[in-house]
């Protein structure tokens, strides 16, 4: 089972500012890549020491109003750093980037909540990136940090593998929107792909909770509760990372940074329909499991009653004739009725009538 | 059972604005219809292409402030498409009418949510259509797009089959309020058509409920609480078309666009009105449910309790007598009470005692 | 039992503002009764058409801010319509007072929320008068439908029989407050006798409360919790009746109708008080009544865990009794303690062994 | 038991600001008392007739926002009137005061919300004093109003004995805070003493939330359960009287009125803070109660289980083994075993394995 | 177990503003410590009287917006109190800064709301320090509360020890920017100190959220049950403490007091954002708690159900063979059956045919 919480103990008492990789212990080599694009070149390549990168990024020029939304001419660069747990590339590029200490602290604390920040010169975007493991139902969760500078892009992931590969694709085809546009249609199209994967996720839950329905119809067991107790689980995980989402981008929507361009805002504002589209959809799920518990309640609480009345049934019947059957298997010397000679047959009778009334009683009563 | 969730996951790592079909597959051919209207004049045809009607609509003029409250004189146009698999069709009236990418790409994802968007031009509108199964007791959804612009407006939907017919009717009727008004006022009616079929949705809802109420205090069973549970599940997605049409009405009622008139709006209050109403009712509806299934579940334990006190009964009774009489079928050789002339008729007496305490008992306890 | 909608399918497809009668049918004739009063004069009639009172109101006149302030010298008119099924009588006030098609279309249609919309030249009401079955203890609904103009008030009422008779008489008498002021003091007047009624519902609910929390406390039965849930139902529509009043008065205490003097607003703050303290019962008993489903849940399962510790004391007492009996009931011919000759006073004292060690383990269980 | 609701119902059809008395009816005499005082002095009376204290008051001279803040030289007049039922006396001072009928029908009115309002020449305030009923564990509330004039205070009780004690106690000594400034100051040290009196009530269910948690674990019974439900009831009535006080408290420290000098708005924020602090407890205390009827449910569930076990072990290991020694108690003719020697003991070994079988078979189960 | 309220009852009647100690009574001496540092010294001290660090303290030059900005040359002053049972200190250093009575009240009245107040010349925090009792499993709260002037810091708590130290061990590392900033900084990292440790607290509840729901899984007991409620119980406690802290910051983020600097602000977003990730993940463990409640009474149901078919299976299948064996052992002289040379072996035979028709039964309910 996942750890409800990571490790943050070791934090307590550094000053503000200090980059300290919050999450898995890893071993794993860091990877860098970096992708340089305009309108007409494309520039790919695998780093080995991250200050390779920083002559290819013109950051001497901050977009004034105008400039920012003809960005024809001028370059744009995206770096992509696989792996937070050396913190010495990530103090470089805050070196040579100019980020505030806050935001290295967060970059490498895996904990944070999907926020943005405007730092004036950069946007600071921090998303969950979730994917759901086939045989084990569980989601899994990695922090997307994304600085916007005004012509570059950086991107922190947890682990290698992530769901940008349908934008790598798109940007090394020339003549895309995507190749022509800036920094901050690039940055859209990387939170695009984070929501769309969303979607995947809800499927994914969709047809687990159906199939749960189903099983809590046909043949409901103390399995099926162990497996909605883990879907509301998954829940109420996922929920923590989709809310925050609709006020981040609500909130990058709205901003007034130069940084954002008049026409990558129409396709915010489509995105935080999807988010909203989202965020729905896991309410009606939510809806649904809690209703699914009740429906499990109230099955057990029904067959308990079923089989009671078997047991009541059946109980009440004979017990009272085993009283009668064990009265006359008694040995007083002087029990007049076991001489009779039709005394046998009499007591079936008896018996016979005992039954029938408890019988009538019971049907009275609708129990059978 | 409906899916939860249609699959959207083929979209995935395609560019925004591309225009992809999630629905249930069809091959059915796809429906278009015109109606070309002024107050003097009504033209309705069946197109094969949808090419036809573009030379019909006058999009030249896009409306001033004060040229849009007097349309007379200019003919208005309804298209009606019914079916959205073909996405050709969709891309062709996109490129007619200017359309922004992201509405036609909203136009064939119909898991959208109920919303308004203004692109200037042209308003964005999407409803939910709803009918009621009254074999399955499901309510089927179909996604209802309006294109609204100066003198058109273009409708979407998912199968042939809608709740427009009245809206025809009363076009065909020369006269009316309908036929001197602008697009909006047709935008309000086709709207005020779809609405007003929730009404008939909350009748049969309301007619479940109260038969399920029957039910559930005559004869209740398994079968009740599956029925309470779908009915529960049918509101949830009932909730999810309604809720969000508030917003949609108000947003259309206080918007700035030009292409809706001053008269126009005090109609839309009147919808705005309506809506409330049918999320009133489905709320005291949800009240009424989640009450029911609480009382389902106390009649169930209230009926365990009287299982219980006569089973409790019948075995408190003759568990000891029994035993006594047990104790008499014993075969030792020296028992003397079994030699006592009268000892059967004694112990007869003792049992009664028994019988009567123990009855006396119960009645104290209120269990009789 | 009520039902939970009435029948609004008839008005599919009708254009809006068409007035269609939604509500029980009835044959009832509509009574119209006019009442003219000034400071000095009151005149009071039963018409048997309603065109007859159209030339006592003078509706030349719109007030301005100043004249509407000193109404002396002119005179007021309470027209009231008990009945809504003839609907041309409605339709001649309409075209007389010149009022909207959809004000006509709401006057008829009794599934109104109580509601207050301004058009200009009169105010529009919408309440629901509620009176309490004494024997169904159901809470019965009537729309009553205000229209406020300058001199004028029309009230619109679905049954005979009101709770305006105190206002009437408070008219008939010279000389008090209410003769001097203009028909929006009138009106605050009849809103307040319909808010004064809910006190009377509240009341009764409440009376009904205590009685059902002492029958829970001495004899809870199924009849008690049926009770509930029919308590819990007249609630969820008192709710639904009167939630909406409150938006309904500080929206009218706040309009910027020239209909609404300032002397009047002081009036509408204290019904706006009333309302909320209402509101704010109403929510007490909501609390009270769910917290006595759980009371009747808890008692039920707390007498369940009763009858099941006695049923488990008799039966783990006797039935290893009855076993050994029948041990010795048995028929082997080599059995040596049945020839003992104190093997029966033996086994008496073993027997009583058993039962001590068994009531010794249920009083350290405490369960005696 | 408290009523839920106080009989309002002889109010219904009399005219707004008639003042009649809502609550129990009393005998007793009314009790007036005044305390006259200023910096220098101290008059303090009691009055058999109200017209007495008139003279004492100089209510010529409304304060501007200037010589407010300097009330020296100026006294101060504190009326104080115990009971409400004496109509006449509230209407003599509601004359002479120029109070508006809505006061006046608020003040004998006893179902008022706490509530703030300004009628320019003075404020109106109603708060509701709680006593705590140490034997009936019940909460006794009394509704305190006060009219906060520019040099006086008149505060109406329903019943004799308050909690102003200390203010009178603080007002006999000269030289303090209170003696040195305006009536709006007296008026917050009489909320301060109704407010400080919550705590106390706080404290009780306090006390009483944890001794009945002790019960719950130690000895939970049917009478916890009906102290948790009394106990619910209590916390509901508290938050009726609560809440509202929120909402005035920030009214008054927001307020316009010129009566609320500057310095005292400080003042006014500490009791602010200390209504959120009794709020914020009473929701700590609502969300234990309700942990606790949760727990108490859990607990009968659990013991009920624990019975069923013990039961069902006794039942299943000798049910079978009395069937066992029942066969071989009949008396057929023909039946071998019966003759074989050593029959007897070999049927004590089967039966021994049968109850050893079905032991191991619990245990596997986990229920020993 | 911990008071749920503090005897705040002796305060009652004592005039606002009156220092009174509310919380445990304690004899410990109260520890004085001040730090005073500016870039180039630090002077640590531990001081037996108060009054003897009130020179130290320069606070005569209230800062103006420019001078604030550059505190440099100016030493700061860190004044540390542990205990607050001496009121006549708080008392004193009341008097030397000025400090308004209530602030002095709210100091020694430990049940405060966390809260922020602006008296102008400083401004006043109030905080809540937490620590895990790893064996009680208990939150131990101390109040903190700061009092920021314009070159010093008083901090107040309840008990010697605290949290403070890493902020003390980087106070005395000269260089740091601990040392180039002012007071505002300071307190920044005393609140920064306190929150972090929130994030202890919740791994902790974390932890044993986790261990609690492996114990559910595996072992469920009565204990179970407890620890999930005492774990609740937690969580109201932890959630009181946490939830005004965002009130408190926000406030101090938004606040115009020139007493805290522009540079400062930053860092303030900081912990706000750490505040309301400390909330996610509480509302994230109240909703894995509720979840825990709901499987554990699930699953109490489900075993019952367990228990009762196994008791059922067994009674219903020997209750009527016992009847039978029963008949047989009647002693009447004529039961034919008796004499049969195969009866007893004919009546295995029906036994069986019994039994196996029960088995069979069964296994179509899915019992078996």
């Amino acid at each position: 089972m996942k750890k409800l919480t990571k490790k943050r103990s070791k934090k307590i008492g550094l000053p503000p500012g200090t980059p300290v990789h919050i999450g898995d212990e890893k071993t794993a080599p860091v990877t860098i890549s970096v992708i340089n694009y305009s309108e007409t070149l494309l520039n790919e390549r695998k780093l080995q020491k991250i200050e390779e990168c920083f002559p290819l990024i013109d950051t001497s020029t901050v977009p004034s109003e105008g400039t920012a939304s003809s960005p024809s001419g001028r370059s744009c660069t995206w770096i992509n750093i696989d792996g937070l747990h050396k913190v010495d590339i990530i103090e470089k590029i805050g070196a040579n980037f100019k980020l505030h200490p806050l935001t290295l602290e967060d970059i490498v604390n895996t904990e944070q909540r999907p926020k943005m920040e405007d730092y004036g010169d950069y946007l600071f975007l921090v998303l969950k990136m979730l994917t759901y493991g086939d045989k084990t139902h569980e989601i899994h969760t990695e922090q997307v940090s994304l600085i916007l500078g005004s012509n570059f892009i950086i991107s922190f992931l947890e682990d290698p593998g992530d769901v940008f590969d349908p934008v790598r694709e798109r940007l090394r085809k020339s003549g895309g929107k995507i190749r022509k546009s800036g920094a901050d249609y690039l940055a859209y199209r990387l939170m695009d792909a984070v929501i769309d994967h969303y979607y995947l996720i809800l499927e994914k839950l969709g047809d687990r909770i159906e199939s749960l329905e189903e099983e809590l119809v046909t043949r409901p067991s103390q399995t099926t509760l162990h497996n909605l107790h883990s879907l509301k689980r998954s829940m109420i995980f996922l929920r923590k990372s989709v809310w925050p989402l609709r006020e981040l981008i609500s909130g990058l929507e709205r901003s007034e940074s130069v940084l954002i361009q008049k026409t990558t805002r129409v396709f915010l504002r489509d995105i935080y329909d999807h988010t909203i589209q989202v965020i729905d959809t896991m309410e009606t799920f939510r809806d649904m499991v809690s209703g699914m518990l009740d429906i499990y309640l109230s099955s057990i609480s029904y067959k308990m009653n079923e089989i009671m009345k078997v047991l009541t049934i059946i109980a009440t019947i004979f017990i009272p004739l085993t009283f009668v059957a064990g009265v006359y298997g008694m040995n007083f010397d002087n029990m007049p009725e076991l001489r009779w000679h039709w005394g046998y047959f009499y007591l079936w009778g008896v018996m016979a009538a005992i039954a029938l009334v408890m019988l009538f009683y019971f049907r009275k009563k609708k129990w059978m």
